[in-house]
């Protein structure tokens, strides 16, 4: 996990060199967001499942990279003031805090152009069809579809009693497609067919949900510290959650079942799989 | 025009089919930016590149729309309170206006991944070097080195006072990279290699320029009622334009100069450039 935070530190550090020109706060910004800091779990599922293909380590970090670009255009703009309004994330003040609302805007408009820039660049993959699969695996996660829409439905929900099924729907999209793009884009850099994706799929859909009762579960009882960012933000915009809806115990179990099963789409592979084993315990026990 | 502009909001009408579930919002949101009004001027650019190289007419329109939906997002997140605050577009209240501060960021976003998504798609085109071109070519127009960078440097011009070099070098970026990037995708899906594209080149690049000398112009003398939009609001800003930096008489000429070397740099072309040739007519000579 610390190799590959600091791998994707050193990407961003190369592809966002500050201008000598006034665009420069742009790029002050954009480092802001996503250098240092962050669990890089993302950017982690991409290369773990690159790994299992052989696929050469620079592709893989250039799209991790691409995956993480798009993941911290995401959280600039829902920590907006007209979204959720947040002061804090990953230990620092949020961009819009630290560099004015515009500024931030612009910030995650930039990463989230720069993200495909990287999948479609030449230089992440030599094969074209593996470049533009990679995008359209991205940018179907992040669209009205994907992440997009899933945020809607959490602007929704904040005025609306949601069932368990649909806040079900809601994180599938709002944080679920994203973890599954990632490990699609890993067996797309290692040229596996759809069909060959199945248990991968399987483990990423398990794991999505998993990490993100953990989130509901961390959310209520977690350290605002360690989590460096403000916390019981769902209880006090009256949100349902998975916490809320099944309760704590039920919450607890539901993961770890979720886990389970999420490594049980892994029964296919033996150790090249290790990391993905690991990543999905660390999902439920994690401090932040 | 009409003919694009038909094709277009058609194309939109289909990719924005109102999901009967919590998300509808977004997609109302989105085909209320999308659909209807605006020149469609770039487009019309991508439709009348492509037919140079008689590009099939299902493959353009799809790029096209793709620069068009990338265009839209970026006038939904110009427009937000943050940012330039305007209340109409288009002849329409603006998308912050009718759907909400909230709903206009992620309308935005959201178009901007579909965007990417329509390119990288096998329907688009065949062939994934296409697709995978056409993805580096937008975002890399959208970008921090594109509009997003010239969206930043209209920041710092609120309160910088800065010189034609660098009005030129900003407009470049905000509005004349995009426009090089409908050619160039004009180019891309007619397999043009990058050494056959100079004279496209030339051409965006001078219709770039003679379209904000235009736009600037337009801005002090245009109609509300036309353009659809609040007018004089870079004097109100007090930043520099080609107006206030060349005044009324030398902005003209310079605009009708540039049209006159766009159109050269198509001398190679014959009849089948004539539409290209009437747009860079057309750009200095709207009237909105």
């Amino acid at each position: 996990m610390a190799r590959v935070a600091a791998a994707v530190d050193k990407q961003f550090d190369l592809l966002l060199s500050v201008p000598d020109d006034p665009r420069a706060e742009l790029f002050e910004a954009m480092r802001h967001s996503a250098i240092g800091g962050g669990k890089r779990l993302r950017p982690l599922l991409v290369m773990a499942t690159a790994r299992l293909f052989n696929v050469n380590e620079n592709c893989a970090i250039r799209a991790a990279t691409a995956v993480e670009a798009l993941h911290v255009y995401s959280l600039i703009h829902d920590d907006l003031p007209c979204m959720d309004d947040d002061a804090m994330r990953r230990g620092k003040p949020t961009t819009h805090v630290a560099f004015g609302e515009s500024q931030a805007v612009l910030a995650g408009d930039a990463l989230h152009a720069l993200a495909f820039e990287l999948l479609a660049d030449e230089q992440t993959h030599s094969d074209p069809f593996v470049r533009s699969e990679m995008v359209a695996c991205l940018a179907r996660a992040a669209g009205p579809s994907g992440m997009a829409g899933g945020q809607m439905m959490d602007l929704v929900a904040e005025t609306t009693t949601f069932d368990l099924q649909t806040v079900t729907r809601l994180q599938q999209l709002k944080t679920g497609a994203l973890i599954a793009a990632c490990v699609e884009i890993g067996a797309i850099l290692g040229h596996v067919a759809i069909e060959g994706r199945k248990g991968l799929r399987g483990y990423a859909h398990d794991l999505g949900l998993a990490f993100q009762i953990a989130d509901d579960i961390l959310d209520v009882e977690g350290d605002e510290e360690l989590a460096g960012k403000a916390l019981h933000k769902d209880q006090q915009a009256g949100k349902q959650t998975f916490l809320s809806l099944m309760g704590l115990e039920r919450a607890r179990e539901q993961a770890q079942m979720l886990v389970n099963q999420a490594k049980s789409h892994l029964s296919i592979y033996g150790e090249e799989a290790d990391v993905l084993r690991a990543i999905a315990e660390f999902t439920v026990h994690r401090d932040r």
